[in-house]
């Protein structure tokens, strides 16, 4: 299992040990270890919320001390929000995703510290780095289920850089420029007809903001024949209909 | 207030909506807009679940349907995470952030679906581009108000990053999704009369496509007036000229 594992340090509420095993879930991760977990285990409030990602919680681990825990561990990060006076590197989620998948297959895990007191420096001491999320000053009190989730989202989505897409999976046809060019022409002479160029500039000008208009949106075959269609009517006779 | 609104549609759960305040206010987001929350507004979960967020319950503000909510937005975002049928922009959180910052000073959302059915067609209709949060597909479903920190953190880390933010002052004003709304009802109410639309399901069907088409297209404030111009004089008399 190449994956980071997760070490939730004598977490208090439930609920945040059954969020952070989803997060887990949803990107990519499967290895739960939890040090001294305040409520006892298994733990109803973290089976409820973590739904579909209830593995996760079956397959958690439970140790009496964070040195057990990371008995098999190479790359130990810590997760504080407080600056400590300690000579260790301080690094951002998304270093922390780099050096993980660069140390593979060395296995690495994140450590996270108690709801309310955050890690304790004998814990800390332990890791290799300190990894510190960016918060606003406005509020630095970041929910233990919502840190996980950062670290996880961070590490999957290093992996997958998935290139964006421009359109969604089943793509349609786009219009060639000869079929955008025909509607445009015809648009044209219909406003033509009906006097929406006042001048010969402001045909220029008005011709111009049309094309524009059009041919921005990347349109498709379809979709040109619709504005045909709209054109057509909009001119037309009222239907019988 | 220039940093984006997040718009949860028909969430069910207080405990997601405080929580996805709380990471807001984690990272730097304000301002909060409900669209028919299920259970009521205010929610004592939703502020015990906020903590020292409560300030941006305080201030959220209710809606009846997105349009309202999303009237004075100029770029909307949709988070889902199937594909749909539709010519729509498929980009990440990151790149969301991105896109959020190049166009600042205008304003932007993000819009969360219901937690068990996502996302509406007609919503995502109206929105310019979709996010998908990439996932495992061991476990596709994700927390909302998890889903609400991963863009919010995007957002505010995407600010850290970038000191130099890109000002694009004097690139012309883009319509609001009022403007643009007016245009498109003021379309179909003329098509309408001409009898564009056959049946109730074409009717639905063809509505989507040209919300489509004018949508993807950024238009301008300027080039609105001008297709509002256009659909006016198509149906109108021939000018004396």
């Amino acid at each position: 299992m190449q994956s980071p594992a997760i070490i939730l340090i004598g977490s208090q509420m439930g609920e945040n040990i059954g969020a952070a095993a989803r997060a887990m879930h949803n990107f990519g991760l499967s290895d739960l270890r939890l040090v001294n977990p305040r409520n006892g285990w298994p733990n109803q409030s973290a089976i409820e919320v973590a739904r579909n990602a209830k593995i996760i919680l079956d397959n958690a681990r439970i140790f009496s001390s964070v040195t057990e825990a990371a008995s098999d561990i190479y790359h130990l990060y810590a997760t504080t929000a407080r600056p400590r006076e300690m000579v260790k590197p301080v690094i951002t989620p998304r270093k922390c995703a780099n050096y993980i998948w660069q140390g593979m297959p060395k296995k690495s895990a994140i450590m996270f510290g108690p709801e309310r007191t955050g890690m304790a420096n004998d814990d800390i001491l332990l890791a290799d780095s300190i990894i510190t999320i960016p918060v606003s000053d406005e509020n630095t009190s970041l929910n233990l289920a919502q840190a996980v989730s950062v670290l996880c989202y961070e590490y999957f989505t290093y992996e997958n850089m998935t290139p964006d897409k421009a359109f969604s999976s089943n793509e349609p046809a786009p219009a060639s420029k000869q079929e955008l060019a025909l509607f445009l022409d015809n648009l044209e002479t219909e406003l033509d007809k009906k006097g929406f160029f006042p001048t010969t500039e402001m045909h220029k000008h008005m011709r111009r903001n049309l094309h524009n208009i059009f041919t921005r949106s990347n349109l498709t075959s379809q979709e040109v024949k619709t504005l045909r269609g709209v054109v057509r009517r909009l001119v037309g006779e009222k239907s019988s209909q």
